[in-house]
């Protein structure tokens, strides 16, 4: 593109599904003069060399940093500190620091205090993912029609997080700016009490000794898989994010259990038209999910049947 | 085809997505010499003529069960009862009768006493099915690769038992059989626990007062519209499902409960290895699914990002 790219320098530390999707979508949206990457695992910085992911695969996070505009920090939100506390004196004037955790309270809490001050920090969520892990499951299309959220921590930064913007707008995605606590709030719900609840159900069936794993497995079509898909997701990220965003998550789950508490009851004493009235409200939701662009109106997920084979066994 | 069908006349009794799936997968399969629909709504009447559905539309349950060899309920099983009252006296000698129903004890008590002595019940479960219902919801595949289970109550049944089975088959399923009171406890399990805790969670989101119902549809990507869709499954047939499985529901949802409360204990005091070893453990069963052909490979159910459309607000 004829346009200089927003940032020269960009330093994209942990290249897993979102710092290795970034990379690519980024270069695909020419928003970055050179890309620098690191990863803290050999195999991964390797096997970035090999995808031809960077323009530069550095040695060290501080070493990605050196010099940077811009670094995002994409590595699981309980790191983020002693990776902060490494770049933080690094950072050149007038770089900007960000991240893509899920949480934002404890990342602020735990990268701020390492941030000099003539460097800008701006959290960021893209809110993008699929199960899968590490930098050959990323794609350029990733942040595609998905929201990424700021939650800029100062007014002073304005033009720093005009910028930041238009770098998550070129890679496709619409963009919001909301308060830390209201950020953590809000993925309580959407998302990390339904991804807990997703891991409870599917450890739940695995230990039932009257059913065995196999019927678990034969029958999923059911309801259960679609569980199973988000149980699926990487494991240290999810550990991090209920660890980080405690208080949130306790208070959502409060409230789930509770409600869950009154449709058990509703089941036990036989009330029909209490579970009927929450059934048809839910639906309306659904709906208004589709027709934002936030789901496909296909049935299933647009699934198609598998091809006839043999019944496994 | 050259042989002759596995049953000359075929009465379905309700024609939403199941009923209409079953007409349109045992014609292409050539299961059914002639085709009899009923449904108690004239709509859906007027509309499975429309389609062609059926060879005769007839007008009322006891008419289309005169004279049919098989004669399928897929009615919401609140209703099974109601409805073998008034063709039961109706069915031919040698008719065998059977249904579609999501739980099958309560189908059972409720349909068996009005089976004449002269006919076979064999209940069924086929497990398919999507979030959309009524006649125009159904397609030929919906049985393909899928289970279906028969809970037969007779050993004297056998030869009838197989030639349903047969049926099935030629429809595209894999069949299996269980004891009634096996198959309600998989399936509160594998199917009915799932959709409960899906509608619950969707409930929960639409009554917080800080988090608003547009950030919910907004942000859903993030775990949340996967709930969604199954919370947006037909609430009459669901309402049914948890009054008449009342029991096995209770017993998962205790366990449910219990496990769900041991993983906010380990939030509250940050035992993440708790955390991380569940997360790890629910991975192998996703593994598991995808390998048995019960759900697809793509990551994210191979849904696509939307196209490029200006944020909606």
């Amino acid at each position: 593109m004829a346009d200089a790219p927003l940032y020269g320098r960009v330093a994209i530390i942990g290249l897993g599904l979102i710092g290795s999707s970034i990379a690519r979508a980024a270069r695909r949206a020419g928003g970055a003069g050179t890309l620098v990457a690191y990863d803290q695992s050999a195999f991964v910085r390797a096997r970035v060399a090999e995808l031809g992911l960077a323009d530069v695969v550095a040695d060290s996070a501080a070493e990605a940093a050196e010099g940077a505009d811009l670094v995002i920090v994409c590595t699981p939100v309980g790191v983020s500190g002693a990776v902060a506390a490494e770049i933080g004196p690094r950072l050149k004037v007038g770089a900007v620091l960000s991240d893509v955790g899920s949480v934002k309270g404890a990342v602020v809490r735990d990268m701020a205090p390492h941030v000099p001050a003539h460097a800008v920090f701006i959290p960021a969520h893209p809110i993008a993912g699929t199960e899968d892990s590490g930098p050959d499951a990323g794609f350029a299309e990733l942040f595609q029609g998905r929201w990424t959220i700021l939650t800029p921590l100062s007014r002073a930064d304005d033009a720093e997080v005009e910028r930041l913007k238009a770098f998550w707008t070129a890679m496709g995605a619409n963009v919001d700016a909301m308060s830390v606590e209201h950020h953590d709030l809000v993925f309580a719900i959407v998302s990390h009490v339904p991804h807990l609840i997703a891991y409870n159900i599917v450890g739940t069936a695995a230990d039932l000794e009257e059913v065995t794993q196999q019927e678990v497995i034969k029958y999923s079509a059911s309801g259960f898989r679609d569980f199973t898909r988000i149980a699926a997701s990487d494991p240290t990220m999810w550990r991090d994010i209920f660890l980080n965003n405690r208080d949130a998550v306790l208070e959502i789950l409060g409230r789930f259990t509770e409600d869950l508490q009154a449709l058990q009851r509703a089941i036990r004493w036989g009330e029909g038209d209490a579970l009927f009235n929450l059934f048809t409200r839910t639906r309306a939701i659904r709906r208004s999910i589709v027709e934002q662009g936030q789901d496909t109106a296909a049935p299933d997920f647009g699934r198609r049947p598998p091809a006839k084979t043999d019944a496994p066994q």
